[in-house]
């Protein structure tokens, strides 16, 4: 079946409490407004932002169900839990909820850790999860100031902060984002 | 031929300036230190020391030719410069200059990437590296103040100093670090 739009708010929206249910807008609004100032497609900006965060609340023992089950990648099971949510929601996004646009799910996917040869959606997507107006960590507001002219740089910013975090609290780094984060800096200075 | 530790001196001494030879002095008097303190073996730790940096002061398009003509590790040739003069020593040090043990090999290999799996020796040399008299850098201090207790902590803070370093710098991280480092970081937590 094919859901509407304010059907898959209500889906999303009620798996998970009202302050994350705010996050998720916040992403839509940003995600939108990205899209237009860097040449993506709002609607499906729009749609992925609703999606990226539908098993954010899930049990991790339900998420991690999902990708055994389903013969996902899981090297995720071995890594942060915080990564769970993201290849659970694409899957879910396509099994449950319809969505067959590839570039879509691969925004779900890829928000969390980011990926070499990120699309222009994996990027608005990734960098408006990072700094939606109710983001308030060190370094957001160079993030946002960043993203008024350069996804890609703003992007870049957000892995840095996402690696200090994890350096600074001695938690693993999952090495997909820092080939990410390699290659973003490897394509920027090709530009130049 | 088999050479003298007083001609090897000589032989890797020759190819630097002064000053670097004053750092691998500085690397073989700690890996000796730390060898004794960790239970390693001092006269490999001394030997893996003097040959390290044997390749450090060659032409970088020289080092890429060995990789090139030798069937090294190629990946290497993509990233960070800095990162040829480990893997071309080792090299140097089988081929020329009669090394067989395999683990002062992998310990002059490894000494600045790290690696998943690290042996004791590997820690010992790429520690000492860190943190030899001569090292100045924001953090040296802490690696100093770990190493007197702890190998694997001071090199967790070893390597989280050249991550951060890198952020900083908005330069490229390897990966197989950041995998060193999060492994780790899993060992570590295994034994607590």
């Amino acid at each position: 079946m094919e859901y509407t739009r304010d059907q898959l708010i209500g889906i999303v929206s009620g798996q998970m409490p009202a302050k994350r249910w705010k996050h998720v807008e916040g992403v839509m609004d940003t995600a939108v407004i990205l899209a237009k100032r860097f040449g993506g497609d709002p609607e499906k900006a729009d749609l992925a932002a609703l999606l990226h965060d539908l098993a954010k609340f899930w049990p991790v023992d339900r998420q991690e169900a999902v990708i055994r089950d389903n013969g996902l990648n899981s090297e995720l099971l071995e890594h942060d839990k915080q990564l769970l949510h993201a290849e659970v929601g694409a899957f879910i996004s396509q099994r449950d909820y319809g969505i067959e646009d590839r570039e879509v799910l691969d925004a779900i996917r890829y928000h969390t850790s980011g990926r070499v040869g990120m699309t222009n959606l994996d990027k608005i997507v990734c960098l408006a999860d990072y700094m939606e107006p109710g983001r308030e960590f060190p370094g957001v507001e160079r993030i946002r100031e960043l993203a008024e002219h350069n996804l890609e740089e703003a992007l870049i910013a957000g892995f840095d902060s996402t690696i200090s975090f994890l350096l600074e609290k001695r938690k693993a780094i999952f090495p997909l984002t820092v080939l990410a984060r390699n290659d973003l800096i490897k394509a920027t200075r090709a530009i130049l």
